[in-house]
């Protein structure tokens, strides 16, 4: 046959290809890869499908081509399930029959360690010298629900019947994407396309949100993730699916440290940093849920309506959502409230005139914050209460929590719900208290969120209204200061003079030679050894507080000096840093980090010991806006300290937000890039800041 | 008629009536009141059963009588559904037709307000009088589903097939009753006793409770609670529970403040406290689960495993249960072992010993924490590797996470869990992946702990490993000191006195006139203005610290005096309080509350103003011991700073572990009882603890 190339683009090969070919497909139907076939049959595929065997000349009923090159027409994907080192040599034929994307089932490369990474390489390369796109290895395939074009052995699609829909899902876990389906087409959840993107050694995740973001079956966009493999390709689609208004959620391992060292060992991906990763999430506007199945239950609230823009901290006193609740069960509802308090979300009891407005209708009901219908309303008056709550200007959000009508009569128990005019500006979730597969089923087709458990009902409210964040500024591009190494580690005087560059207020030390310390700094003061070389100066005695005089001086360098000799014989000495004495109210740690996964991060911390004892930092992609700053500063609990509490001196939060902002922006270091970079301490005070102390570890 | 009594026991009338009268059920089969009839019917209830209605002489088939004194014959409990205000009436003819047990579904009582409290008081004392027991009012019922007994209006009992088992649950409320029945109902668990305590008017909780740990029928008991009416009615039926070796799990409302409000409310109860009703909960051996479904998922857990003794604190760096994990979905099992990470459970890797001893049957398995079988293990291995798990001595529990086999497989999946040898020593706990209700109803009958989310396996584990809790010493009462007062406030120098006298080292102070202030205490010195009715000294001025001399104190005093006489005329003066100046490493605070709810209390917590910011407290039962005093210790985060952090100096803790005890003894005072009292600040040193201020407010 002759290797024309199909007309479909890149997007249309992966996900909804009119023409496939299975490499490595069983005539032994109980064997994984006899499934494609069965699967796509079963399904109603009704583009071109070729089964490759060398040994058959027919599979289960159909005629099997013995190579990729004796086909009758072209391909546009290639389905690969043959033994990992016999892929390789299968890819020119690939080419040759048109293919532009090969999905690779086969394993043995990444997943493996070294030798499978360098396997796994030499393959991405040969396939790009082709002009072929990988999907894989290591990937379990993927399947277009529209068209039953089911590249993939997932046990899954055993189902009799596959539901349709407008949810699509990318996974990093192949098991976890059909476990995800089964759990979703059991509630009558339908999807458009969903993959499993393997190994990602050449298409990623981000590339695959990209293509979704273009296909018009796909609503919502859900993501099982176990790691970050390509950011910037993730980040660029998060963003046009923002603009496309497709709503992109992800369930991500690693929430816990052993989850995200698991996680990591899992899939042979780099070190991860969940904070970071999670910062990177909520940036691009992704909806990051911590249950399981809030991952497809949430689509419903994620599709309708708008996801609010995150604004300030989720503090104690600071705003939250005001969910009013209206319910059949006091309990049940109880049980949605409980958990929506532990998120921080508030249930708001009606108003006077509400309730007064709602009376004229002849329903009595309490200015509670949950509205407990218990004994009281007809279908009717429940559809009315519920369209004057979803217009009310008093709450956020409506929850409804249905009792055991929603078992025994589910019609009657969903009627009003379904019925209710509802406007896109408030989102409507139910949570059912009895077991009620068939009112889940109903609420699912009326498009109405709903949920099985208080705790996934709870969580995806919490998330919604968390808000959307914004992704990193795209700052001015900043100079590096004339003078400074340009790589490895700078010392404390050299970082200072780095941060003062980009706007920090920094500590106005003075770096003297050993044997000359004339200064102008008033005593007394603080001296230091200054070295590129020493990350710990105090427990190194190579940091004086309180040095009272000129004499003093002169003893304290020698000491300090001699120590430094004693302990770190090797470290470069720069001098004798001297620093004014500063005061505080309270002191914070300015981190950066240049994270492997998602890039430039800036992190405000608490300082000082105690703050050890327990987390509490902020963590953002860099650079951040000054208003971003501002929401960083609200996050992190020990700045209440300077911001109203019981009556203590209140500090400097404009100067704070805008020394982060300006901290933040070693991300936009034209030249040089910043690995690390630590202000520790940064000292707050009623009018500015001062950084006391710094280091930064360049590339 | 004549009423001659019925031979049944309290317990057997309540839980298991041989005869019971309907009173005010209806003809009307849509109605409420008519369910408990064809309940009984449907569910073939066996004893003598007699619907009574004045207005029809037949009922849904059946004979009807027009009063409780026209019956054939005895009855033991007698369901009430008539109106509230006319449940007094038929309370005498409950007593002369025999009844033990009068269940009133009637509402209109303690729920709705002082007047209804009063209604519900006279209630009980009426049925007190006649010898009767009330169960509600306000109760949804309650039944016993091995004899179809069903006395209940409760819809979960609608079903056509009620399964018959060995759990039985208690709740305070009645329609999570149903809710929770009809879920755990879809998953094969059987009940044997489910019972809604309405109002706990006179039957509580731990009166059911104790009469569910006499019934043999009944394995584990469930518990809904909103709040607690009778703790030590519960806390002795739960030390029965223990003694009989029949776990009790609790699903408590109140964990944000937000849902304790909520539930406090929904039921008229007492202001709550959560932290001192899950104290209670653990002192006496009560699992608190966090998830709803876990309620009932882990009732074979429970059940079938011997849980731990509680012993230390959960500490990142503290003993944690070791869990063996084996899965063939990698991302499946990642999704549980991330959220026990959040617990501080660990995934625990087989040792090389293990993985040779495996590699001998054939099955090669890897040092990693999760044990990955997806490509490996035949049915025979897997079972065989699990009864190795399950004597192994590096793991205190197995978890089994099963991939898609459990949805298309059933049978093939979980027939190495169903057929392993399994031992009492060791859990073994099952999460599915995917959709797979035959797999789960599979285990179920085997009497397996299988779960449907990874949340709830989880916190199914971290709970059961939590370890049981021990209930508050009972300690040799302890006499009131001579010359103090003995209600009201106390002093702060007389409630150093008190505290002294218990065994806690207090700042050894003088009271002086404040016209002669002689003393022996050196100086510098703290002077205080001592009184009953200062609560915050500081504040008003009337502390002074590090007085250096004579003459600066009587300036101190005179200033302090003016102080207070201008802020707090009416303040009673005892005199002035001198104190030498005590060091410390930190501070702590030592509370002691008699909680409304679940009584004597004792709570340690962080010291300073930087503690508020984030709550790190350990609160228990009082009076504790030294060993549990210890406990206490190690789950307050704060005293990290004092157990060898970073090379700070080491505090005395087990001098800390005495004073806590000591005072803890506040709960066994003879004849006086102390509402609340305060040691704040307590200093921690190195050699020792000292209280320097606290409180003591007296019934």
């Amino acid at each position: 046959m002759s290797a024309s190339s199909s007309s479909s683009s890149f997007a249309e090969a992966l996900l909804s290809p009119r023409a496939v070919a299975l490499v490595g497909a069983s005539g032994d139907a109980r064997k994984n890869t006899a499934r494609p076939l069965r699967f796509m049959r079963k399904h109603g595929y009704s583009g071109a499908l070729y089964p490759i065997n060398p040994a058959r000349a027919e599979i289960l009923g159909e005629r099997a081509y013995p190579s990729l090159l004796d086909l009758p027409g072209p391909v546009d994907h290639v389905f690969v399930m043959i033994p990992g080192s016999e892929v390789e040599a299968v890819l020119p034929a690939c080419a040759e029959a048109g293919a532009k994307v090969v999905t690779v089932y086969s394993d043995g490369f990444g997943e493996t360690g070294p030798e499978g990474q360098a396997r796994q390489a030499a393959l991405v390369a040969q396939a790009r010298g082709l002009g072929l796109r990988l999907l894989g290895p290591n990937s379990i395939g993927l399947a277009d629900l529209h068209t039953g074009g089911i590249l993939s052995v997932n046990a899954a699609f055993e189902a009799d019947t596959l539901i349709s829909g407008d949810i699509s899902m990318v996974s990093q876990s192949g098991s976890m994407m059909g476990s995800l389906l089964s759990r979703a087409a059991a509630r009558g959840f339908g999807f458009a396309k969903s993959v499993s993107v393997g190994n990602e050694s050449d298409i990623s995740v981000g590339e695959v949100v990209d293509a979704l973001v273009d296909d018009p079956h796909t609503k919502v966009i859900l993501l099982f993730l176990e790691t970050l493999r390509d950011a910037p390709t993730l980040a660029r689609a998060l963003s046009r699916a923002r603009v496309q208004g497709k709503p992109v959620v992800a369930y991500k391992l690693g929430r816990s440290e052993q989850g995200d060292a698991l996680a990591q060992s899992h899939t042979g991906a780099m070190a991860g940093n969940d904070a970071a990763v999670d910062a990177f999430l909520t940036a691009h506007g992704v909806m990051r849920v911590r249950h399981l199945e809030t991952l497809f239950e949430i689509a419903p609230l994620a599709s309708r309506y708008c996801r609010p823009l995150r604004v300030g901290a989720a503090e104690p006193d600071g705003a939250v959502a005001r969910v009013a609740v209206i319910t059949t069960t006091g309990g049940g509802a109880a049980t949605v409230v409980d958990n929506l308090g532990l998120h921080g979300l508030a249930a708001v009891a009606p108003p006077t005139d509400f309730v007064r407005m709602i009376a004229q209708s002849g329903l009595v009901i309490r200015e509670t914050p949950v509205i407990d219908l218990t004994l009281a309303a007809s279908s009717a008056q429940y559809k009315l209460l519920l369209e004057h709550l979803l217009r009310a200007d008093w709450c956020d959000a409506v929850l409804s929590v249905v009792g055991s009508s929603a078992q025994f009569h589910p019609d009657l128990a969903v009627k009003p719900l379904l019925e209710a005019d509802k406007p896109q500006g408030k989102p409507l979730a139910v949570f059912l208290a009895p077991e009620s597969p068939e009112s889940l089923a109903l609420l699912r087709a009326g498009g109405i969120a709903a949920f099985r458990t208080p705790e996934a009902c709870a969580d995806a409210l919490s998330v919604f209204f968390a808000g959307a964040g914004q992704p990193p500024e795209t700052g001015a591009s900043v100079a590096w200061p004339a003078g400074l190494p340009q790589h490895g580690m700078l010392s404390e005087y050299e970082s200072g003079t780095l941060f003062r560059s980009l706007g920090v207020p920094v500590a106005a030390g003075q770096l003297l030679a050993p044997d000359a310390l004339h200064h102008t700094v008033p005593y007394p003061l603080v001296a230091k050894v200054c070295s590129p070389d020493l990350a710990h100066k105090t427990e190194l005695g190579a940091v004086r507080v309180g040095v009272a005089d000129e004499q003093a001086l002169k003893i304290a360098s020698l000491q300090m000096l001699e120590a430094v000799r004693r302990h770190a014989p090797t470290a470069r000495i720069d001098g004798i840093l001297v620093q004014p004495m500063e005061s505080r109210l309270i002191e914070l740690i300015l981190g950066y980090r240049h994270d492997p996964l998602v890039g430039a991060t800036v992190l405000l911390g608490a300082g000082g010991i105690t703050a050890e004892l327990s987390p509490d930092f902020a963590l953002r992609l860099a650079p951040v806006s000054v208003e971003q700053a501002h929401e960083m500063i609200l996050e992190v609990r020990q700045t209440r300290l300077i911001r109203g509490f019981r009556g203590l001196p209140e500090g400097d939060c404009d100067g704070l937000a805008r020394a982060i902002a300006a901290f933040s922006t070693l991300a936009c270091l034209e030249s040089v890039r910043v690995e690390e970079a630590e202000i520790n301490p940064l000292f707050v005070r009623a009018d500015g800041v001062v950084a006391v102390d710094g280091l930064v570890r360049l590339a």
